[in-house]
């Protein structure tokens, strides 16, 4: 028998740090949802209508959810008073016969976000989003030898600075950050910052007031090729080529984080048995062989005309990992972030050919493995596309 | 604007063989449920309740699915004249108060499932099932040298015995083959039957009038795994070493069939440049160093105190493929299968050791390889486990 304290109708725990109302991203299967939960989903489902479609009409609002004339128009009323969707008067459409029906909009700058990256090379860098990702403000700060509780303080002063550049009611903070991350934005370890179990999604939380979320950097920077780069891709995989090496991988438009949270980890992977000794105490591991630190350093001490072979020679050994991921996923789209001067050119050619070479056809006929290592938002749109999923539901 | 032929919210058409009252396993997120969604959505519900939890009072069903008690006793009703359930009488529970409730329970025999599994060596084997994925029959026919349409002839006579064996109705016909297969249960390529663009599914729902589905023999060995041996893991891999190598992959509950339907196919991942000659038209392949076929004539040919040395070699270059993989996902169980004499000792031993030692520790922390070499109705199984999903919406 069912335990009589819990009601079956209730949505299941919420394991989220600071608890705002907000809509499960898929409902639960076999559970009927309560009138509560319905409120929430088909106010999401209203919202999400406007932000991917664009102004329409409480009845074209209805045909596009199968919601009610008078369940929209409730909900309209709700979002209009809360800012989130303005009335802008009727469309300029005189095709049709009748009254022109006036138009519901998405304020884009109705509220903002303050999303983080730590991923950076020596710095932290962070902006003011509106609700499509445009930046209203940008600051950065360098680490200098900042580390441990220092380098946690220049992030919570960043997060602060950001937030008095806002000129909207704040919806979230979110944040990209290197290391393993559980889902309350605990960061199990970070080593390179001198962090081991630190809870930054609460400690920003707490200073700021408002929802925060802490997030895989390699990952943030998937859900943002996902939501603002290659938004019809469904499948997606992102290399990150920095300090240390990482991926995000993204499976039927979900990121997979992994049991521990350790999805991704791809930099310690053994490649040469008999390597160099790595910092994590084993040899040959990827790292060594292609992360932006070591790779600049050989190349550095190299001559001009050797220089081309050694990018080539990382890329091969990249393009060596892969191959036995992409023949277990069958993922097309393979994204290469880093600095541009190390990955494009032979570095990713190089990538590109072994990979191909080293997969079975049917694996790899439509493999398509790319660099966006100039755009440097990625961390922070994935960032602020876990906010708009998870405090609005829009994604 | 919305196309107004198309009523939104009307389900997505369905790419299914044969047209059955189904239920979709993850509701459409953004459009309201029809009237007539919810009705099999609610049948579904009671009957997966029923199937994982047992036999039930028609309160306690209501109380299980949230659903209210009169929808609870209509679908009841409806279910007990298709005779999927049956009501057993009062439960023997003294320690309640008032009159003992009447229980409902599923009649795991009220119909049967026909299951074929094309992937042993040099034979194909079915059985009948019933919904609990017992045995009522069981059948097994010698391939011979039959080859490409001599083949498909005697899995479709295969499977028309075993449907001539069924006492009850026939909820349909599930198969696990070798190859690349589509949605539609088309075998893009399945090279040793040699098979090209063969519509399996098509041929034996026309052959025999229920529904058929066909999938790829190691995804069906993981869904075999998930519902029916670990069934409390969310992410898994199958890695089965038969005639050739293939894996299957499951990540939160779902399998990872891949874009092009190639997920799994790691048997021509390169695994020694200079290697020999492979039949796919490169050089060392994971085949020709690991595959039952290949592994089992190198061991012929060697003395006996040089074939542990040769099994654990076979397990090192395994493992090496894993770690990468590993490292993508971060999944804990890996399940081995294949012939038991191959595959467990020195083979598993090392497979467990490499992965291991090329991966980092939080990726590995709780990494389990094990095998399941004996258990040979793991594909049977799975393709049982996607005709009550399909079928009955009870997975």
């Amino acid at each position: 028998m069912a335990d009589p304290t819990v009601s079956p109708t209730e949505p299941p725990p919420q394991r989220r740090l600071v608890q705002v109302p907000a809509v499960p991203r898929r409902p639960p299967e076999r559970t009927k949802a309560s009138i509560l939960d319905s409120r929430k989903h088909n106010r999401a489902l209203v919202l999400a209508t406007l932000y991917h479609e664009g102004a329409k009409s409480r009845s074209d609002i209805a045909r596009a959810t199968g919601l009610t004339a008078p369940t929209v128009s409730t909900l309209v009323t709700d979002l209009e008073r809360d800012g989130l969707v303005a009335d802008i008067g009727p469309r300029k459409d005189t095709t049709r016969l009748g009254k022109p029906a006036s138009l519901v909009q998405l304020q884009d700058d109705a509220v903002n976000l303050v999303v983080l990256d730590l991923s950076g090379d020596g710095r932290f860098s962070g902006a003011v989003f509106d609700l499509r990702g445009e930046a209203i403000a940008r600051r950065e700060v360098q680490l200098g030898d900042a580390y441990g509780s220092a380098a946690v303080e220049l992030a919570l002063r960043l997060a602060e600075d950001l937030f008095a550049l806002a000129p909207r009611q704040m919806l979230g903070i979110g944040v990209g950050s290197p290391g393993i991350i559980d889902e309350t934005g605990l960061i199990r370890l970070a080593a390179h910052l001198g962090w081991t179990d630190l809870p930054l999604a609460a400690l920003l939380s707490e200073r700021l007031g408002v929802p925060a979320l802490v997030g895989n950097d390699v990952n943030m920077a998937a859900l943002g090729v996902l939501h603002f780069r290659d938004t019809r891709v469904h499948n997606l995989m992102v290399i990150s080529v920095e300090h240390g090496v990482g991926a995000g991988l993204v499976v039927g438009r979900e990121l997979v984080e992994g049991e521990q949270f350790a999805a991704g980890e791809i930099g310690h992977v053994t490649v040469d048995e008999n390597g160099a000794e790595c910092r994590c105490g084993r040899r040959g591991c990827l790292d060594l062989a292609i992360a932006a630190q070591h790779l600049s350093r050989r190349l550095a001490g190299a001559a001009q005309q050797e220089r081309p072979a050694l990018r080539a020679e990382a890329g091969r050994v990249l393009g060596a990992v892969l191959a036995p991921i992409i023949s277990m996923l069958n993922v097309n789209t393979i994204v290469l972030t880093g600095p541009v001067v190390l990955i494009e050119g032979e570095f990713l050619d190089a990538a590109r050919e072994t990979a191909r070479a080293r997969t079975l056809g049917p694996v790899h006929a439509s493999l398509d493995i790319r660099s966006l290592a100039g755009d440097t938002d990625l961390v922070l749109l994935g960032a602020a596309s876990r906010l708009l999923a998870t405090e609005l539901g829009v994604l």
